[in-house]
Parts: structure tokens; C-alpha cells; sequence
């Protein structure tokens, strides 16, 4: 099969043909038909510190993914669960299940975990084998919706995490992906207010796209008053903090209300200056770091949101590329001229 | 002023000039415009059992209500958070504030709770006077929606309660006003799927209005097997019991998934079978029992979803009268042919 | 290997030479040392109406023990979490892992759920086949507090589940061994008042053994009205309903103060006439159906509490008996002489 | 009377006669009989940048205190709850009542809160008035414990916020005296393990005393490597963070396990530099700043503890004086000598 693979400690990627993966007894091989690229592989193929200290080429790269599946193992056949011909997504965490953090709810922490795509073989490629425990049914999903579920979950998890939503209002810093989704996800779950910000104006529109009431460029606009002002002085319920910039953690918990909550999704690369007296302990506030998607409750939660319609992540897809142009791909993300980018593996 | 009084141990209910109310000094003097009837007045018209027992004559009828600020208090003045001339409704609890329950966040359940139109003068009248804790400013929610916050506070209530809306399956079973509140609540919280059913058709045609995907009639519809087939064999996540009959309960569990919530709104006049062991325990559920609004949450959530217009009542009101023509308010909501019935008391 | 067999559809159990189980690739093969008799081994010696509805014979008998691994399946192996020699219970409830309750934190209320010894074969034998997944070290627990880890387990899920217990006051509703396992739980979690109630005084002095501050005898006492005065009027903040009886939930909605909970763990045979208006609605209760122990978490926190010898169940185990003195077994429970009765079955 | 007053923008504190305040109409009049001496008193005493940004002198000092009421305005008498004579202490921050902080159950957080001893006059003295709904009946706890239920209150909201303690491991970080008292909750409610850590070794042997299982002394103990190997290299489920310093924080995340909790209460004095992306986000943490005590489940939830014996804060009180040895007062605790010092106002 086809493949793009990282072939050794250099930047980029190569088209190779590599042998298709084996189904172990408890996987299910996946004709993989669309694929989303993420920030991390653009990581990956500019081989900076995070990749090289991290991966073990050669590895096939790619994490998000849907596709077809065209053979079960015995056992996972035997479960009874799953069926070739069904289209499918996957959770690309693989976990080991028997830790403390498997064992009580949190196996999104596990410390085994091996991500598809970084640490194993990934989904740039015609095939993909993945236990069948990781495999999510379409079920009447588009397939390339199917393809950004990991991202899209990400805001899911971020957006809905600490609860009440409904009714609330949320601040979202910072329009990549997975910023413009939770947008969309904090309108489906019933926020009455949703503010966006993010320095490049596309991004803006594609987080309006979602469903974003106020849109607001710091390069601009006072975001701090603006956001007081929309919120009658008090602040916002709910920073979804995905900018992974130390100035952005300062407005995020500015722009918190008294006993608000901040979630952080965005990695930042250096450490952040926090005055935890006036900003988090003055103010009451809670700060959740957000790690993958729960297992499963998440991936279920979403599953509901997009089949039900109420979400739709679609506006934020704005190029769509084969294989073989994954340079084009990586290159209009490092541009910052994308939302989502799809490769489109198989019809 | 005008007032309907309930004037002595008897059905029915009379229009009388009384006298306006003090104004005390923690108080706010209201100039009634618009009152909802509740099925409560039903039961006060009618004097029946509950009536009887609870009701010392005369007093003024009504609990639902919205109108204008024409006098504060001094101390009501001095907190400097209402005005006259402010359109407001009102939480018609009237509460300790020092018990158990009011000092740790369940003011709604205060054992010294005192309902105005019931156990003090209520606000079908010309005037109001409220303490001022109680009074909630209307800004912007138009004032026969405010008139009825009441009891969709009771909705807001009854879904909310538990968490997790967002992306879930809600049953709601009966269609009265706080029935139909409830499908809207539900669909701006985020619900992906609301069945609603009723015996009375009109009033599934105003659940639909409210935004119910599926309305089912017991009388012709295999509501359980319906219920199951709507959710994949699984049965709801969230049932909104607001039938009050022994029926519901058993529908209520039997609908609810393993693991479900089923709160409990309406109130039954005779006691239910529970087969605790099949129902409650081998399916984990957890049962809540809902009286009024949470203090003050409940109201903010609320307003929220009124002012950001992603909850609209108004499909529900089916029936508008002046105050003198209570007897055909009444009338038209024992005939089961009425949603929320309004009494216009004021311009 | 010698085990009790319940050998066809009849009253009883046959000790019977069996050969031992197989021990599948992810599985643990244990020596059973002890074993915990329980309950439901009573209603199936007595073959009653459920015992004849579920069992399948022949099958071998026990739910409740410890032992230690003489084998492990390849895969059991390859995990490297369990080793030949480790001091193991067991969950003894084998779930599927892959519907929505097993992936969604709920794997405790699993459809298909299989029992070990009602559903396949059990632990009163000397050896037993586990899912190495459903295997708990002891990691320095006696084995005979191993081997009814199951039951208290019960107890720890009744107690703790809806939070909130350190500072509270707790009415433990029957005093069978889950009922004298929860007073030291609620002890151990910081309760500040536990009360007991039994007809049994063998059982009350085995729950004050445990901890309870304060126990009554429904014959002799006036339960409700002690739980009120020892609660300033109140009513308690939790009530763990462990009787089963339809008296018992009536005095465990009266009992529970407002805004309180009723966790419900005591099966009963019978429907229960439950007044909701008056004892659920307007008290704004929770009720919460308990089934078994949420996997893993609640072995995690029992496991803890045991280690750090903050809860010590053995003044409940009043009996011990070799596994051919079944009979002897199940008559002191039957006589309602015993708390908990231990089999030991091996040294 | 007699009262230590802060009397201008200067250092220290002086013993005046000043007039017994006036008792208003929802009032209670209090003798003081003990009042504790709190690390912000020491920061008033110094005038040091807070201070002098925050004191508007001449103010009477002193904001932890019990007493007995002398006296009550007629709206409090009315009420019914308080009466002459009663022994009580009160919570010190009293709050407007109406913003949305006091209506949603964060009353803790109200931005018009003013403090006894700091915004308005204080406790260090005679008598001081306080709103009623401020005042806590002791019902049978000391005087001298009554004196210092504001702190213990600080370590009731820190230790509880979040729940889920019993059984759990739990690391006090910095033991002055709400770090001692942190202990003696933590073991109240239920944790298995309290390790706690300062570098001043009488602090540590306050800690102990109030049952701490272990303390360690960053001076000469590998503090993270010891909270590792005693939590089987997890990290504790809860840091309760009291130290304040930058290098506490760095701590308090490293010692939290996956998915576990921070419960920031020390103030630091400067900023903080944080590795969010490995210490927050990847870690899937909770952080949580503490506020004050939640009004008024947290003086509920302390009255239990201390009535019930569970929690005794004796052990960390290390000195007594009377008023006019307030200098000697200031003087242990600026030398790092002393636990909890109480002034004793009367007999």
C-alpha cells in the first residue's frame, strides 16, 4: 500500500510503499478513506524538538481517519460489534487498560499510551490496523466528518468538561480547528453567548461559520473590555483556552468571571508567568488541562451532537488534497491560510 | 385596587376592590401587568382537598406574574439594584433565609417557605408588594414572558437537574405547560433527541411547537416501544416526569436507560407501585424530586436562555383574558383545551 | 477439585469432584483459599423463584473469594500486572466492555453481565478461571478480608455514592453484613453521626462493632423519631436503604432530611407504595439504585481504606466453616445467627 | 471598650478606648471573648503594601473571634434564631447579597465584600456588631476553637473542594496553622494518606499532631521523590497548596498524579512561572483557588466535624495572650515560634 512515511531524522515526509499492516486477533484493518492533517504533523514534518525527541522513524504518520473496514480479527469478530463494510472512525490512543488511570475513568491519561501516527504506524496510508476497542461506527456520519472526530472530540471534551454549559457564556481563544469546533460545540450544547479571538482574520470567519456570536481580532480590538462588556461586566463562565500562548493564558483567566472556569487545551512551548493570587485564587477560578477525549463518553456525546445535526464541522474544512500533495497540505497550514485540511486517500 | 379573592371556604373565586399593599422597607410595590394561571389556581378555584387545607381565606390568588416597580422601600431603595419604573417579575417563594436548607444552598426547599396567592396575597391584582430579594429584573424579556417564568423556571428545573443535557435523550411525559416548557428547555440545552407525549393531542401539537422531535399519544401509540426504538433499545438518558400519575411513574422508569435520571415534577394525588429491585436498583437510576426553582440560579440560567432567544415560550400560551373573566380562565384549562393561560391585567 | 455444585433444579448444593477450569490466554487460574457466603447463595440453595428463573445447573457456587494465582493465560501474562504467586479477589461480575454502559463509565450495569457462580462457574471449589481485567491484588489485605471484598464493595459504592460524606449524618437501613460493612465505610469516610436500625440485636451489636454511634430496633424503638432528635429535627443526609422491605423504604424517604439522599441496595421481593408528592418531590430527594461496585473505581477506594486499616470488616465474620459444612453455613443465616460466614477452603 | 486599632498609615497597632459600636436592627452585639491572631494581621501590623493599599485607618483590627451576643438588633431578634447569651463566632466577610456571585452560591466571591478587621471595624476588642445572618451558634464548641473557625474554615474549603477525599492521598504543602489545620480535615475526612511538608520542623511536629501520616522537610527530605515511593510512584490525589511560594506551585504539580487536583489557599507575592503544556495540560489537572469558606456549607460541614470530636484544632494552638501583649503576639509569629496564637479578650 501507499503511505506517507517519516523515513529518518530529517524534516518531511515520503510516499513509499510499505507492506499493509497486519490484523492481530483483536484488530479490525481499515481501508482508510480521508484523513485530517493536525498541527502535530506539521510538527512532525518540520522535525522540531517535540518530533525528534518523540518519534522512532520510520513510522507512518497521520491520527486522524475514517474509512472502511475490511477485515476482523477472531476475536474482535467474535465480539460481534463490529462487521467488514462497516465505516468507521478510531480513537488514535491506544492505552494499556490496566493502570490506575485506565482503571478510574481517566484512561485518556494513561501513561502507556501510544498515539497512532507518532508512536506506531498511523493513517497516511491505504490501510490501518486498530484494536478493535478504538473503533468508533459511522453509523450515518459522513466520512469526512468521520475523518476530524479526534480534533472535533477534542473541543468536545474542552467545551463540556466541568458541565453546565447551557445557558453560560464562553470565551474561545484561539481559531485553529479545533478552537473554531469547540465554537460550534458550545452553541449545539446551549451557550448564549460565544466569543472567538484570533489574530488572523480567516480563522475569525471561519469560527462565525460555527456559530461564533462575536468575533474579535487582538490585533484590533481590546478583547479584555469587549469581553466584559458582552458579559455585563462580570466576565465569561467558560475560557476554552486553545492558543497555547502565555499571553493568552493572562487574558484567559482575566477574562474568566468570579468562579469561572478555565480549560486549556493549547500546548504552549515555553512556560507562562501566572499570578495565581490575583488571577486564580482572588477570583475562585478552576483550570482544567484538557488531554485527548475521555474513553468513550466523549467520542459518544459527539457521535450524538454531529448525527443529531447539531453540529456540523464542515464550514471549517477549507482544503482538501490527495496523498501525494501532502506538501500543498502542510503548506497552506504553515501559511496560515487553512481551517481544517483533509487528504482524501480513497473514494 | 382590584384583586381576585378567594373570599371564604368555597369554590370559585371573586373580583373585589382591596386595598393596595404596604410597601415595607425591604419591600418593592409592583404594578401587576400580566399573571399566569397555574394548575394550583385550578385546585384554589375548585377548594378542593389540598386547597382547603392549606389556604386561610381571604387572600388574593396568583403566583405568576410580571409587572412594574412603582415604589421601593427604603432598604430596598439603598441596595441600589432596583429602580421604579423597572419591569420585573418575581420568585413567589418567600423564603427564611436562616434554616438548614437556606443557608446551604437549597432555599427552595426552606420548610418556612411561604407561596404568594396561597399562603399570602398573590398577584392577580392591580398591585403587588415583594420583598425586594425576590424581585428578578425583566431587561429585555418582554413582560408576558416574564409573567410566566414562574413555571418555566420549574422546566429549567426539572431539565437541568443532574447535568449533561448537552448531547442527550429526553423523555418528557406530560404535556401541560411545564411539559411543553421542558421540550424547549431540553432543545436549547442541547438535548439531541426530546419525545414528548400527552393523551391530548392539542397539547402535542404544542409540545412540537416547542421544539419536541417526536410526540407520542398513550392512546394510540406504544409509547415504551416507541421510546426504545428511538434510542437504539437503550431508552432515554433523561426522563421529565410531569404527569403526576401512578401511569408515569412506571412509564418513567421502564423509559429511562440503565444508568438514566428520571426528575420528578409532577405532583400525584395518590401514592404509586414501585418495583424498586427492576426498576430503580438493577438499573442504577437515580430519581430527583423537583420543587420550585433553584435560588437564584435557576432564575439566572433562565434568563439566559430567554434573553439570548434560544428558549421562546410563547407557542405555549394559547389563551389571553382580563382579570375579570377568570371563570373562563379556568374554564378553558380544566377543559384541557388551553396551554398557558394569561390574565391581562394592565396596559 | 472438590466444588459446591448446584447439581439441577432442585433445593441444596452437592460437594462434588469437578475438573479443574481451564485457563484461557487472558486469564488468571486461582487457588481458592476463602470464600465468602452470601445472600443470593442462600436464595439459590433454597432454588427459590429467581434462583430457578437464572440458574443454569450444573454450576458451581461462590461469588465472594480469594485465593492465589497458580496460572496465568499467555496474554494474562504478557500484561505483566499479575504473577504465579500473587494474593487476588476478584470483581466477580464479567462484563462485555463494549456497550454503552461498559463505555461510558457504567460497566457496573452491563446487559451482559455474567455472574460468577449464578451465571458460570464460581469460587466455593479450589480453583477458579477469572478475567485477569476483573483480578485485584491484595497487596498486603488477609485474605479472609480478600475474600469478601465483593460484598463490602457493596457497601462502599451505597455509601459513597453522591459524595458529600465527611461531616454528614448517615441512617444505615438493615443490618445484614453490607449493612455493617456500610457503617464502617460511612465511619471511615468521615460521617459524623451513623445510625443502624435491625430487627435483629445480634446485627445492631455487630454494626455497633463497625462503628455505628447510635442503633435501634424498629421493635423496640421509635426509629423516625430518634433519627429526628438525633439530628436536630432534620432527618439524616444520606440514607442507606439495605432492607429490601417495603417498610424500609417508607422510613428511608421519611428518615432523609431535606434535600437528602436514599441510596437503595436491599432487593426487595415485592412492589413498594411510594407517596412521591410528599416523599420525594417536596423533600427534594435523590434516590440512587446501587448495583454491585463501579469497576474499578470503587475497588480502588475500598482498597485504599483497607491498606490504611481506616475500615476493618472482620468483626462482622462470625462463622467459619470447611466447605463441607455448606449446610451448617447456610443455616446460621438462615437462623438469622450470623453476620458474615467465611468458607475456608484452603490454608 | 477597649480595641487594638490600626491609627494611621504607619507600623503597629494600638490598645485604645474606643465607643462599643452600635447594635443595628439585623445586628447581634457580641462581647469577644477570644479572638485569633492571623498572618494578615501581621501584614496590617507591618503596613506593608497590601496593607497600606487596602486599610483605610484609623480601623479596629482582628477578623478571627467567639463570643457571647450581648445584644440584638430588633429585625435579628425577630427572627428568632439568636438570643442573648448565645456563645458564637461569625463569618468575617460580609457580603452584599445580591450580585451574581451571592445568587448563584458564590458568595465567597462578592466583589463588595468587606472584611471585619480590614474594611470595616474588627474583633480585637470588646464587642463587636455583626450582621446576623454573619453569626454561627457554637452549640457546644469552645470558645477557643470558636475563635479560629475562619482558618479551620480556609482548610474545610480547601481539603473538601472537589470532593471524593475518603481514601484518598492528600499533600499539605506549607503547615502554618490552616496547613496544620488541613491535616486534621483531610484525616476527618477520610484521606488514607496526609504527607506534609515545611521547612520549619515545629511546624511539622503541629502537623503531625493533627494527623498528618508523614511530614517532610524540603531542607533535608527529597520531598517529591518521598511523595512518589509513598503513593507507588502515582502522586497524591489532592496538593493542598498553602505555601504561597513560586517554588511550592512547581512542587504542588509535580506531587499531584494524573487527573489529580490542586487546591491553591497560600497568596503568593509574586508571579509564578508555569509549565502548563507538561505540568497542567498533559497531566490532565485540576486546579482550584481558594477563597474565604463557601457561605455557609463550609461552616456547616466544620460545626460537624468539631461537635462530632472528628476534628480538633487544639493541638496547633501555641500561644494565648491578653490584648495589651499584642507586640508579643506579632512577635512569635514573625520568628516562625508559633502554631495558632489567641488573644483572650474575656473570661
Amino acid at each position: 500500500m501507499r503511505a506517507l512515511v517519516k523515513p529518518g531524522p530529517v524534516p518531511g515526509m515520503e510516499l513509499r510503499e510499505v507492506p499493509t499492516p497486519d490484523c492481530g486477533p483483536s484488530d479490525a484493518l481499515i481501508r482508510v478513506r480521508a484523513a485530517g492533517v493536525c498541527g502535530t504533523d506539521l510538527h512532525i514534518w518540520e522535525w522540531d524538538a517535540w518530533a525528534s525527541g518523540r518519534l522512532r522513524p520510520p513510522v507512518v504518520i497521520g491520527h486522524e481517519f475514517a474509512g472502511e473496514i475490511t477485515a476482523l480479527g477472531a476475536e474482535a469478530a467474535a465480539e460481534g460489534l463490529l462487521a467488514v463494510g462497516d465505516l468507521v472512525t478510531a480513537e488514535g490512543h491506544i492505552v494499556c487498560g490496566h493502570c490506575l488511570q485506565c482503571r478510574t475513568g481517566n484512561a485518556h491519561l494513561c501513561t502507556r499510551t501510544r498515539i497512532i501516527g507518532v508512536d506506531r504506524d498511523g493513517a497516511f496510508a491505504g490501510f490501518i490496523a486498530m484494536p478493535a476497542s478504538n473503533v468508533i461506527k459511522l453509523e450515518g456520519i459522513p466520512v469526512e466528518i468521520g475523518a476530524i472526530m479526534d480534533p472535533i472530540g477534542n473541543a468536545v471534551h474542552t467545551v463540556l468538561a466541568g458541565g453546565e454549559v447551557p445557558g453560560s457564556t464562553v470565551f474561545v481563544l484561539g481559531c485553529g480547528p479545533i478552537g473554531c469546533f469547540a465554537c460550534g460545540v458550545a452553541r449545539a450544547a446551549g451557550a448564549s453567548l460565544v466569543v472567538a479571538s484570533d489574530f488572523n482574520d480567516m480563522r475569525l470567519s471561519l469560527a462565525r461559520g460555527m456559530g461564533a456570536h462575536v468575533t474579535l481580532n487582538p490585533g484590533r480590538d481590546d478583547v479584555l473590555a469587549r469581553v466584559r462588556e458582552l458579559t455585563g461586566g462580570d466576565g465569561v463562565d467558560l475560557v476554552c483556552e486553545m492558543s497555547g500562548h502565555p499571553a493568552g493564558h493572562a487574558q484567559a483567566f482575566a477574562a474568566a468571571r468570579l468562579g469561572g472556569r478555565v480549560n486549556l487545551l493549547g500546548t504552549p512551548s515555553r512556560p507562562t508567568e501566572v499570578d495565581f493570587a490575583r488571577d486564580v485564587i482572588f477570583k475562585g477560578l478552576t483550570l482544567y488541562g484538557v488531554t485527548g477525549r475521555e474513553m468513550y463518553s466523549t467520542w459518544h456525546t459527539m457521535a450524538r451532537l454531529l448525527r443529531a445535526g447539531q453540529l456540523d464541522p464542515r464550514p471549517v474544512i477549507t482544503h482538501r488534497f490527495p496523498l501525494e500533495r501532502i506538501a500543498d497540505a502542510i503548506g497552506v497550514i504553515k501559511e496560515g491560510k487553512a481551517g481544517k485540511v483533509i487528504l482524501e486517500i480513497a473514494p
